[in-house]
C-alpha cells in the first residue's frame, strides 16, 4: 500500500489507533486456524463515523477491508487474505442500551460476550448464545460467524437474537437494518443475511440483540453408553419425549480416555461414548425432565448414570467436557477442530466414519458432539511443520467433510467457512447456489472490497 | 398478454390446470385485502420442473409472475399488481417426507398449514407457527409473509423453523438452499432472506421445517385489569420472573364490549383490558408457572382472573380472542386489519394513540394485540364503497403507522408489507437501507418480473 494512502487511513482515527510496524501487523495476520496473511494497516475505529470514513477511503483507493474481533475465528474468517486494511472493533465495545423490560440489548461490536453476560446478569437475563470462546469473542465477531455454543439446542444460535444493525456498507455509507422489536416482517431479513456472511457484505458497528430471562434452575446428569447407536437414540428418545434439554453433549471413547490420562476424573475407559445432559427452567419442571431422562437412557442401555446433586458436583461432570479441547491441544504443537453437521440420527455412523478415516491416516482423533443438534466437533492434534502428517491431516478432514455431505449433512454448523472450508463448499452446495451468493455479494460490494478471498 | 405467449404457458401445465376467462381470472386478483389487480392467466404446477419451465418462459418474453398460496394475506401480497401470470401452488400440496427422529419435514408449498399440523401429531410433533389462517394458509405463503400467530412469542415466527428449501429463480434456474440440519453456517442465509420476501426473489418449489415435539399440558388463564398499563407492566413482570408463556393476548375496552355484545362470555364491561395467557410443558412446570402469574398480575393489580381447570373451560377463554376479528367483521361489509408492533412496555400507550386517532376520525376500532411481544392489530370494520369512511379508515391508519414509528415501533409484526404498507416503508427505514433491497432485488431478479409492484 502506498504511503500517502496509508497516511489518509491513519489520519481517520489518528496515529494512537493505528498500527503499521510490521512486528504489530503480524500479530493480526492469523486467528486460531493455521492460515496467515500479512494486514498493510491495522485501525482501530470509535465511532460508525470514523468506520464510515475508512470505507469511503477504502472504495476510493480500491483497498480491501478485513473486519475483525477478537481473533478468535478456527476458519479464517478474518484473515485479511489480500491484504489491505484491517478493522479491529475492540476499542467499540460499549454496551449502549440495556432494556429488559422489552428484552433487547444495543452493543457495539468489540463487546465481549463475557461482559455482556455479566452486564445482563443483575437483571436476571442473559444473551443465550455462548460459543466455547465467550470469555474471549465478541459480539461483532459472533454475529459475522452466526456462533452457537453449548446452549443452541434449546436457545438456538447466534441468528436467533439479532434484530438489527447499523452497518457500514461498501460504498461508506451506514445503514440501518431491522429494528428492536421482537417481532418485525418489515421488508428483507437484511440483518439475518448479515449473520454468518463473515465480512463480507459490510462492517457492523451497532448490534440490537434479544435477551432472555435466566432460568430458575439448572439440572445435570452424566449418561456413558457400551454402544454408539444407544446415545444418538437416547437424543432422539428424549426431544421427542417433548424435553429439549439446553445442552446433550457427547464425547467419544477416545475423547474421555484422553481425558482420563490427563485429569483423572473417574469416567469408564471402556465406554463407547457418554452423553452430558443438562435441563433448564423452573425446578419442578428440572426434576420432571431429569426423571423422564432417566428413563429414556436407561430404554437404551445406559451402562452408567450420574446426577449432579449439587453444584460443585454440577461442575465436576462439566469438567470432563470443558477439559476436552485443551486436553487435545497438550498432545501436539497444533489442534485442528472441525465442525461437521450431520442430521442427529446419523451420528453415530458420523462417529465411526471419522474413526475409520483417523485409522486410515494413522491420526489421532477425538469428537466431540453436541449431539442434539448433530453439530460435530472431530479435533487433531497435529504439528503444522510435519509435512506428513500435515498432510494426513488435510487429507482426513476433506474425508470428513465428504462423509458428513453423503449423509444429508453440512460443512460447518457454528464455526464458519472462512478459508479454511472455501474449496470443499461444492460438497454442499450445487454451482447455481454458490453463483447466487456471489450475486448477492457482486451486488453489493461491486469491488469486491469487504474481506476477500474467503468463500464467496 | 399476446395469444401465442399465453398458449406457450398453457402448454407447460396443460389446459387442465391453467386459467384464461375472465371470470376465473378474477377470483386470483385479490387476497384478504382491499386491492385488485387482474392477472393474465393462472396456472397451477404440480412439478419445480414446471415452475422452472414458467418462469423461463416468463423471462424470455418479461412477463411478471406472482406467486400465490391459499390468498389469505391480508397486505395485498399475491395480488398481480403487474398483471401477468399467478402460480397458484394449491397442486403442490405433498408432505414429502416427516422425520421426527432428526426434527424435520420436507413439504411442497401448497400444503396446508393445519394438514401438517395433522400429519405431525400422530408422532408427538408439531409445527409451531400458527398464523389465523392456519387451517386455510399454506406453508409456501407463510414462509413468503414469515407468517407468526398466537404461540409466537415462545416458539418464534415461520423463519425460526425454515432450514432450507427449493427455489426456482427468475431465471428460471431451480437451486437449493440451506439443508435439513438443525445447525448450518455453510454460506449466506439465503433460505432467511426468502422468508418473508413476498415472493420477490423466487418461487418456492419445496421447504424443509424444522418441527418440535407437543408440549405434555397447557393451562390458559384470563385476566381483567381496570388500567393498561397494568397489563405491560404485567407482561414485563412475567418474563422478567423467567416465564415464556406460549401467548400473552390482549384485548381492550372496546373488543371486550364487541365480544361482549355479540357473544354474552361474562366479560367485564368496564375493564380496561384483559389478558389471555397460555403456558406449556411439563404439568408440573405448568402448575408452577401459572402460580408465579397469579402472583405478578395480582401484584399488578389485576381486577379478576380466570383459571381454566378443564379443557371446556380452556375453549371457553380462548373463544373471547377467537372471536374477536368475527365480532368485528360482523359490524360492516368490510374490515381493515393492522399489524403495528412496538416494544413491548409501549404497548398501553399506542393502545391510548390508537384509541385517539379512532375518535378524531370518528371510527370504531378495537384492538387485539399478542402483547408479549408488542405486536398489536388495531381493528376497523368499515365499507369500502362509502369514500368518506374508507378515507377516514385510511387516514387514521396512517397515524397508527406515524405513532408506532414514533414509539419505535415498526409497520408489521406478521402480515407483511405488500401493497397495503408499502408507501409507509420510509416510516421505519431509511433511503439507504429501502435501497441496499433494491440491490439485491435488483441483482437476483433484474427484469423485475417477481411479484412486481411491491414494497421493493
Amino acid at each position: 500500500m502506498k504511503e500517502n494512502i496509508k497516511q489518509e487511513f491513519m489520519e481517520v482515527v489518528g496515529k494512537d489507533r493505528s498500527l503499521h510496524r510490521t512486528e504489530e501487523l503480524s500479530c493480526y495476520a492469523y486467528d486460531a486456524f493455521v492460515a496467515e496473511a500479512m494486514p498493510d494497516l491495522v485501525l482501530f475505529p470509535k465511532t460508525t463515523q470514523e468506520v464510515s470514513a475508512i470505507m469511503k477511503t477504502a472504495s476510493r483507493y480500491k483497498v480491501p477491508v478485513t473486519g475483525r474481533g477478537a481473533g478468535t475465528s478456527i476458519c479464517g474468517a478474518p484473515v485479511p487474505a489480500r491484504h489491505g486494511v484491517v478493522v479491529c472493533f475492540s476499542k467499540m465495545d460499549e454496551i449502549i442500551e440495556v432494556n429488559t423490560r422489552d428484552r433487547y440489548v444495543i452493543v457495539q461490536p468489540g463487546v465481549v460476550n463475557g461482559d455482556l453476560q455479566r452486564a445482563l446478569a443483575p437483571f436476571g437475563f442473559f444473551y443465550p448464545p455462548d460459543p466455547g470462546s465467550m470469555e474471549v469473542s465478541t459480539i461483532g465477531g459472533n454475529v459475522a460467524q452466526n456462533a452457537g455454543g453449548l446452549r443452541c439446542l434449546k436457545y438456538g444460535v447466534t441468528a436467533d437474537y439479532v434484530l438489527g444493525m447499523k452497518v457500514v456498507l461498501a460504498s461508506g455509507k451506514a445503514v440501518r437494518f431491522g429494528s428492536r422489536n421482537v417481532k418485525d416482517v418489515t421488508g428483507y431479513r437484511i440483518s439475518e443475511l448479515f449473520c454468518g456472511s463473515e465480512g463480507t457484505l459490510g462492517l457492523m458497528t451497532e448490534v440490537t440483540l434479544k435477551v432472555v430471562p435466566l432460568p430458575e434452575t439448572t439440572r445435570t446428569l452424566m449418561v456413558t453408553f457400551n454402544h454408539l447407536d444407544d446415545t444418538a437414540k437416547s437424543v432422539s428418545d428424549i426431544i421427542g419425549a417433548g424435553i429439549i434439554p439446553t445442552a446433550m453433549e457427547l464425547l467419544d471413547k477416545m475423547t474421555m480416555n484422553a481425558i482420563e490420562d490427563s485429569a483423572n476424573l473417574g469416567l469408564p475407559r471402556n465406554a463407547a461414548g457418554s452423553l452430558l445432559i443438562e435441563v433448564d427452567g423452573v425446578k419442578e419442571a428440572c426434576d420432571r425432565e431429569i426423571e423422564k431422562i432417566i428413563q429414556k437412557v436407561r430404554d437404551n442401555h445406559a451402562a452408567d448414570i450420574q446426577v449432579a446433586e449439587t453444584k460443585p458436583e454440577q461442575d465436576r461432570l462439566w469438567t470432563a467436557r470443558r477439559s476436552a479441547y485443551g486436553v487435545f491441544a497438550k498432545l501436539a504443537p497444533d489442534i485442528v477442530t472441525e465442525d461437521v453437521t450431520v442430521p442427529v440420527s446419523k451420528v453415530p455412523e458420523m462417529i465411526r466414519n471419522i474413526e475409520a478415516i483417523a485409522e486410515k491416516h494413522d491420526l489421532t482423533m477425538g469428537v466431540l458432539a453436541h449431539a442434539g443438534d448433530g453439530n460435530m466437533h472431530p479435533l487433531a492434534p497435529t504439528d503444522r511443520t510435519d509435512k506428513d502428517h500435515w498432510r494426513r491431516v488435510e487429507l482426513a478432514f476433506k474425508e470428513i467433510f465428504e462423509a458428513a455431505a453423503a449423509l444429508g449433512g453440512t460443512l460447518s454448523g457454528e464455526h464458519g467457512i472462512g478459508i479454511a472450508k472455501a474449496p470443499y463448499l461444492g460438497l454442499v452446495m450445487d454451482k447455481d447456489s454458490i453463483e447466487f451468493m456471489s450475486v448477492i455479494k457482486k451486488a453489493v460490494d461491486p469491488d469486491n472490497l469487504l474481506n476477500p478471498g474467503k468463500f464467496v
